[in-house]
């Protein structure tokens, strides 16, 4: 591994090739139109064109895809030397995940007459469990190569089939928002994973790991859409007619109380009482995330609110305080945070979505609660044993995710060229490290490696 | 006041934390789910999910909030080294005032048995009230701290929800798109707020009041999304069917031709033949402003080019000659020039409406009247009359905004730090202002303030 | 020509003019509101409001219309120092396409009773026509003024109808993504127009013919919002139900699986091994120009991802290998690459289209078939024809383009300044070029033309 670039030649295209090579064939073999999607199917039967279920999910869909694609892409390009493989790394694990988390899902829970069935729904579960592996991502971010990442694209889209499929399908959990099966798994997958890859010699990087303003510009980009469209999100596949159309509202105001207790939170907790980037772009997503379980359910305005508002603190307490110890004592080198966005407020949304589940009657669901809650609507659990189903259920995720995390293993780049575009993208001339240092430092490296 | 960032630590969190409690508390008093949000009231009724108002308007609500989020907050990171103030800012307030605004719509013309309902249309319009707000944030942008912005919202909602009240509930006038309600008011209450807090130092920051060549690129992302997305702006909450399909229609073709108008004019009035940015930016976007209370109207495409052709020479005119008269002569700098881009649009759109309103015949409507005009279409008043309020509400609105603007006092960062993000942001080191220089002004202006 | 802003001053502001006043007075005499947005029209039937065509298409609407403005407009950012040329030049002749647009495609094909009817299905052909012009503006990027765009796009977006309706309206051709009648006919159009307009001296404005590292992050807002939106550009004007949904899936697929190829191949051709920036930005979305016209047939995901898979090797191998041929052979020099992101995949679109066609059976489409070959559903053709339409319409498509692009003639910038905004545009000061050192280079230039 003498040349982290001339491996990149032949590797690469390798993985890709073969990657997308099976990929087309599983799909050749498996893959099916649903009947919404296919023209025989679908004209076979008598029904008018607005019941088609592409004018209930498309639009929310895209929403979702822009938050998968720019979304997470551009949050990530804070980094000041790191927005192509931010954004390009994200594009390229994000378009390989939705392909194999097509097939994985389809496996697990989508199979008719063994035939994967395909259609807007499917797309949405795809983008969703695409977003679980991205925020695993963002905990490696800068400190791995793109095979490595596609690598473990491969295994958390296997594990995240999985888990879904033992909650929302063996268990009968709640999840639409993915609180659990999307943040909490994908947190957590990240964490143990960047645990495993230590770096003792980090701070070597340290200067890179930082923005330039309009690298935070960029990010806000990010930011800005993750929580405009987080109301799609937790909309997107929840029943429909009133079930979308509360989660988005909920969700809506989650996240706007969510924001002024990050702002009060960050001028409180920062240096001379100025606000944090950090913060902004990272903790006024948290009650977007908090409310990913209990979004669907009747959480009230007023629930979503104190739900978002206790996420803005916990992520911000996080960012400052529990990082660094993260970081110092358990080695756990978490570049974008994402214990604070996605982990804890995960775990919140779990808790939340268990009690609300739990108080659920009769009185206030009505003939609704067979969209929210089908297993109490038909008699065959009470609520408070729904809302035990969702405590247990935030128990196996966090099993499966931590465990998951373990399995991948693999090698990857110096520690002192961690966080920079020069090593995988060509970078425009001006810009590029000098080509001499970087020489050097990979000979340096060379030696320690081989040596 | 000695120093702006130390008193930020503590003044900003407990505005923040007491602003959203005392939300939340108003909210778990006073706020419900609407009959389409409402997991019992829904089921009580049989219909089909289709017919649930949230697929009607949840595309063009997420529309409006991405030019609420990303249109207004990217537009403005047109200068240099204001960008997360405009970015950050705009996101923190406008977060507050949706969720203020929802309360004081509701209670204003939205209790149902003492009881705020709240649906997709009350998000769109909690949106729009926010779209007033941050319009006048424009024109102080960059002079006023963040609880003075926080300030100034909570006013300006409150003031916005009784000229809508007026405007909407008391006279029927019609707005579907807020040429009056959202940009007038917005517009001219802001220039009375900037009027107020008159710098006379202001050429100090002077060097800082303008753009770089990334910052202007940053800009144009608001701009087009504003762009792009105003068909939806001006259709979202008008009745279902022809009427959001006619809306959109005529908002698409008063852009277009507004931005031709626009290129001509800022070639023929700019230093050398050259186009000017800030008019590509502000004036292409007039075209949407000036179609706000016509474009649900009959108003054709031929006469929606007209107006949006108007309003783009109108714009650029605004920006090369009014501009700097109303800073010299009057006294209000206009930071983003708001009077232009929605202040005379504005007032023209007003006047267009009235003309429209006032030429309406069943032998065009049909009974499509019913929608447009409710009053003219069941015989209590006649088109001409709908005219006439619909010009007498221009003046309310003109009235209630200056005189709203009037009552918002405070205090200021100093003349010399305008248009810095060092003073509210932890500033990536690299670019921060030399932190000494940054000290001997605030010493400086400590001094004076103390004298 | 002495100095080329002087000329902008007069000339830009008439052109501007005089189109948009002729627009205007063409839109007063031919255009009317058609029957989902006529106020009485769509009131004088009994119909549900969700039966309007505005929800079933106005979402996809505003993704195309995001792709047309923000994906073209900022795709084309990657220029280090033409970037609001980009944008800005994009906006504009964007502005004027979709009106003249308009006009054309409903002379050729919307005429009722000698009106022009329109409505979203209008917007959204209006915006198509418009990619067209994009394509082509590609081309010549950098290297042409305002004036020669619009002379342009007036000349193209005529012979766009006339290619349109002999396809559409006179074969029976079916390209509802436009593999042929946008992309093919947008790239061959604009390389024969950069072809006529050669500069053999275009190697002295060369160190501003590439990236900076942020414009290559501004131009991955470009590619990542089409890359996102191509599923509802190719869906947008399919018949409603099982067509939309399911050419939005087959787009989906077929983009992921050109993403793998792209990078893989990036890899393997690029210098080092690294990822090349113009690969990602461009070949990436090959694969959704390569399923235009195939999308809505029953071309499976298996099929989808092999047209994609194909299209991104193809892409990436012209930008290696092709393009240096074309302009150092052929005098073709095509700043953004359209020939390998619209041609070749469109061409290979046009072909996958006609092979899928000729292979239709009711066996797979049922009734279905009736939405997709109408003709072949009828009886009045065999699929096997309607493959044969399918080749010819690419022959013509090709042969109109070319010969299209050869009336276009004018005169142009000076080679010493191409790439570059401060031609056209007030540049903020710090970074304009050196004012004496372009006003050296003017000198020359006038010199030299003079002479």
């Amino acid at each position: 591994m003498a040349d982290v670039s001339t491996s990149m030649r032949l590797k690469l295209p390798v993985v890709c090739f073969i990657l997308e090579i099976i990929l087309i064939i599983l799909f050749g073999a498996l893959v099916q139109y649903d009947y919404e999607t296919d023209a025989k199917e679908w004209h076979n039967q008598s029904h008018n064109d607005y019941e088609n279920d592409f004018y209930f999910r498309y639009p929310s869909f895209q929403d979702v895809h822009v938050m998968i694609f720019i979304g997470f892409g551009f949050l990530m390009t804070f980094l000041q030397k790191y927005g192509f493989g931010s954004v390009g790394f994200n594009f390229l694990i994000a378009a390989f995940s939705l392909q194999w988390a097509t097939l994985m899902q389809g496996f697990f829970h989508g199979m008719h007459g063994g035939k994967i069935h395909v259609g807007v729904e499917s797309m949405i579960n795809a983008d969703f469990c695409t977003g679980s592996v991205l925020i695993s991502f963002g905990a490696v971010l800068g400190k791995t190569s793109p095979i490595q990442l596609l690598t473990m694209a491969m295994f958390e889209v296997t594990l995240f089939a999985v888990n879904e499929f033992i909650l929302l399908s063996l268990l009968g959990t709640r999840d639409a928002g993915g609180s659990m099966t999307i943040h909490t798994f994908g947190a957590y997958f990240g964490l143990m994973v960047t645990r495993i890859l230590y770096r003792p010699h980090l701070d070597k990087s340290k200067h890179r790991n930082s923005s330039v303003y309009h690298s935070d510009l960029f990010a806000m980009i990010g930011t800005i859409y993750l929580w405009m469209f987080w109301p799609s999100f937790n909309s997107a596949i929840t029943a429909h007619g009133d079930d979308q159309h509360r989660t988005a509202l909920n969700t809506y105001y989650s996240l706007a109380a969510c924001t002024l207790a990050t702002y009060g939170m960050s001028a409180v907790t920062s240096h001379d009482g100025k606000l944090d980037m950090v913060h902004i772009q990272n903790a006024a997503l948290a009650g977007g995330v908090a409310v990913g379980t209990a979004g669907e359910m009747m959480l009230t305005p007023f629930g979503s609110m104190i739900v978002g508002f206790l996420a803005g603190i916990i992520s911000v307490l996080g960012f400052k305080f529990l990082s660094p110890i993260l970081e110092s004592k358990l080695k756990i080198q978490d570049t974008c945070g994402v214990h604070n966005l996605h982990g804890m407020p995960g775990v919140l949304g779990a808790i939340v979505g268990a009690v609300t589940a739990a108080l659920a009657t009769m009185d206030v669901y009505g003939k609704g609660m067979e969209d929210v809650f089908p297993a109490v609507a038909d008699g065959s659990i009470d609520a408070s044993k729904q809302g035990g189903v969702q405590a247990l259920s935030l128990a196996i995720t966090l099993g499966i995710a931590l465990l998951g995390g373990l399995i991948v293993v693999f090698g990857t780049p110096p520690d002192t060229l961690c966080f920079e575009d020069g090593v995988y993208w060509e970078v425009p001339e001006s810009e590029a490290p000098h080509e001499a240092q970087l020489t050097t430092v990979r000979t340096e490296e060379t030696e320690k490696l081989s040596s």
